[in-house]
């Protein structure tokens, strides 16, 4: 083995890999380009979709705050120790300040119902989210200064996200953590008020705990992405605040996040237009619960259900569609909800089966029933290099020989066709009615009211139960 | 960027990179293993050798336990939130049980003075030691089965390191980090009792927090690594116990761990003659507190002394040595105490100085005094690839013309020349008597009556202060 390593060690190896000349300081530089416009009002566009993409993550984390996987982190408080201090929306427990993260990040994540930025396929909100509460209510940040801190930390992992895409995430890296530590270290810090020097540690710190790969898809373990690089992005910034030291030219160096996490990095797309230009402006709510490149699928399968297909019809689906369908979720047999997530062919499936595609459409109960087995199985998946990862198009083929096409340039939730503000209410009210009852108008009300909220009361109030259950 | 990603998924480019035919179960087959072998005794030369690494490593903790570094941990018990319940080597105050092993395994790395596993470049005890120790107290495990799973941890780094090496590290990763993690997760789940199902979550989620890259060298990050590996590896052995799922084939599957991590995997390796074959034996103890690739070099400079060199008659130094010296420590003006520990140079200028090399020769005041410095500036080193990774020449000149020559074969610590258990015991006691006083020989009386000890309370006793500073 020894001489094995003895040839593997040649002199000057360990070059960037980027193809552009390296800026010398990007760490650097992109924290002080944060600190800097920190100081600015965010652009009222982005203030309006910052606070949107709250809504939306919020209600997805009250809605599945009951689920097993959050259960087991909630209860996990008690084997880690101590008494919780912080809330978790849609639960009544307090956990600590690491642990909160975690189950906030799996709540909101679970269902894969949050966001996407389409050209990273990254979920930002959910591990912006799961760092702003905690580290909001422990710092008393007011409303602005969170959705400031919730935009910014969106911003940043889709800028480093970005700069190495698609590269690491063909890799096989889960990027929604890989990039989602960077950007929570960095939302809270902004929070905690770390200056410079401290907030570029806490980047340094945080890229050593980039979380996630995809053959985690499909069990409780992707969820627990967005929950670690939260987790991991309060602790960096904790740790940077009390004077523990980190690289702080992490992003830059040789043998740093990019060089270790992706074969081809752009580091000027990290600070490129930074603070003028929002690459969060193209994350997009997501219609339905399940992996994005799905979703042009389904829409596929609900147009035909308007063009009069009847499912029990239905002998043959052929799809032509992106390649990343079958490459990302191509599980043809899914045995329950998480997997299901990663099935193409369950979306189309209870698309053209039930009319509608929801939560319900994932309960493992339908991902097993005979109706949803039967019709994935006359999916056929074409995949085609043409095909943009947003359209896809259908040939349904009757019993009587007769064919019918659904055709979708562009799915919704994509850039060019996003859910509308009342649409995305209306999916919070679906979320957050069956948990709260009448008392989830409170929750828009309170995310609408951010911008001149002292603090965080309000939002906490309105997005967590009592003790008894309210 | 759309149009940049649409090009870059062919299908079918996810294979695993492993060069030999990968058996189907790795991570299954890994995890029935431990589990069979948990059963039998510990050979008789891997419970000796796991007790001496054990007292090595516990006596790091204890004697870093009051650096800035590990204050900082100690002092986020109060900002994370909740009472701690469990203990940290050298301290007073209590943690939780995610928090402590962050601790334990900073202090434990912080020195840099642990352990090397010479063909993997992993410090494996660091980790091990900050898993088992609060999981065992929580568990209440029997000194034996604490033992056993600080053994298996260890192993289990090593295998998995193996696997991977020398790619994995040559890319930048920290592999005490990224294979830590994946043995602690096992050493938890053995003391918590976790079945093969479980077992096997425990390694999927713990797969998804590898955490370390290199850049992170010279910084309190880098000590970081080993414990958040521990923290990582207790929460997913926590998790997996309560059901939280992971992927079960996260070592051999496409994207999965080594997918991700390596460009060239050999995963037999992983379960080759596993349980009958330790690769911990080669788990060697460090001599000096600082990047092994170095001690040769310290070797030589104390032989330079033996010889009859004086320093101040000294006017350059040439050193053969291989190329990982300057790859790996090639900080030539290290500013603290935590960037000499990556300079070569700096340990041979010290050990010729003072004619011994310890924590004193890696004080800050120390690395930055003038003849330090000077002394320094008079090595040349001259990377060479057939020169072994343990072995070292120097040729010293003096200020009359004449050289003298220093050729070390084997390193103190190498495999072919580790230290005794006197020298180890020796190492013990300067580390725990400034700490401890006379009452430090408590320490190796536990670490040794661990094989018939019902719990750990004697060890903790032992190696903890009481509140008023003991």
């Amino acid at each position: 083995m020894r001489d094995r390593l003895q040839d593997h060690h040649p002199e000057g190896k360990f070059m960037p890999t980027s193809t552009s000349t390296p800026p010398l300081q990007v760490t650097r530089d992109l924290v002080r380009a944060v600190l800097d416009h920190q100081r600015d009002d965010l652009p009222s566009a982005i203030d309006v979709h910052a606070r949107m993409h709250l809504l939306n993550v919020l209600a997805l984390t009250v809605s599945a705050a009951r689920q097993p996987a959050v259960e087991a982190v909630v209860q996990l408080q008690s084997a880690v120790g101590g008494a919780g201090v912080t809330v978790v929306p849609g639960r009544s427990e307090r956990l600590d300040r690491l642990l909160a993260p975690v189950a906030i990040g799996v709540a909101a994540h679970l269902d894969d119902f949050d966001d996407t930025h389409l050209a990273t396929v990254i979920h930002p909100s959910a591990a912006a989210l799961a760092t702003v509460l905690p580290v909001g209510i422990m710092a008393g940040s007011s409303g602005r200064d969170v959705l400031h801190a919730f935009a910014w930390g969106c911003e940043v992992q889709l800028r480093v996200g970005l700069a190495m895409s698609p590269s690491h995430y063909d890799a096989g890296w889960h990027i929604t953590g890989t990039a989602g530590v960077i950007g929570c270290a960095v939302a809270a810090g902004l929070l905690l008020g770390l200056d410079e020097t401290a907030l570029g540690w806490a980047v340094g710190l945080a890229a050593s705990s980039a979380v996630g790969h995809r053959q985690a898809f499909g069990t409780m373990t992707k969820p627990l992405h967005p929950g670690k690089a939260a987790s991991n992005g309060v602790l960096a910034a904790l740790l940077a605040r009390d004077g523990f030291t980190g690289p702080d030219t992490v992003l830059e160096a040789p043998r740093g996040y990019f060089e270790v996490l992706s074969t081809h990095t752009e580091l000027s797309t990290v600070l490129d237009g930074i603070g003028e230009s929002w690459h969060f402006s193209d994350n997009a709510v997501k219609p339905y619960p399940c992996g994005i490149v799905a979703h042009p699928l389904i829409d596929a399968g609900l147009e035909l259900r308007r063009l009069g297909v009847e499912p029990k019809r239905v002998v043959g689906l052929r799809v032509c569609c992106n390649p990343l369908v079958p490459d990302l979720m191509g599980h043809r047999d899914p045995i329950d909800g998480l997997q299901a997530r990663f099935s193409a062919v369950h979306g189309i499936a209870s698309a053209l089966l039930d009319g509608e595609v929801g939560l319900p459409s994932y309960e493992t109960e339908r991902v097993r029933s005979d109706d949803a087995i039967a019709m994935r199985a006359l999916v056929e998946l074409v995949p085609t290099t043409t095909c943009a990862r947003d359209a896809a198009m259908v040939r349904a083929e009757l019993d009587d020989g007769s064919t019918v096409i659904a055709d979708v340039a562009h799915a919704r939730g994509s850039i060019a066709r996003p859910l509308s503000a009342q649409e995305v209410r209306a999916k919070a009210e679906a979320l957050l009615a069956p948990v709260l009852g009448r008392a989830w108008l409170a929750v828009p009300e309170a995310v609408d009211g951010l911008p001149r909220a002292q603090d965080l009361e309000q939002l906490c109030l309105a997005t967590t139960l009592s003790e008894d259950g309210r």
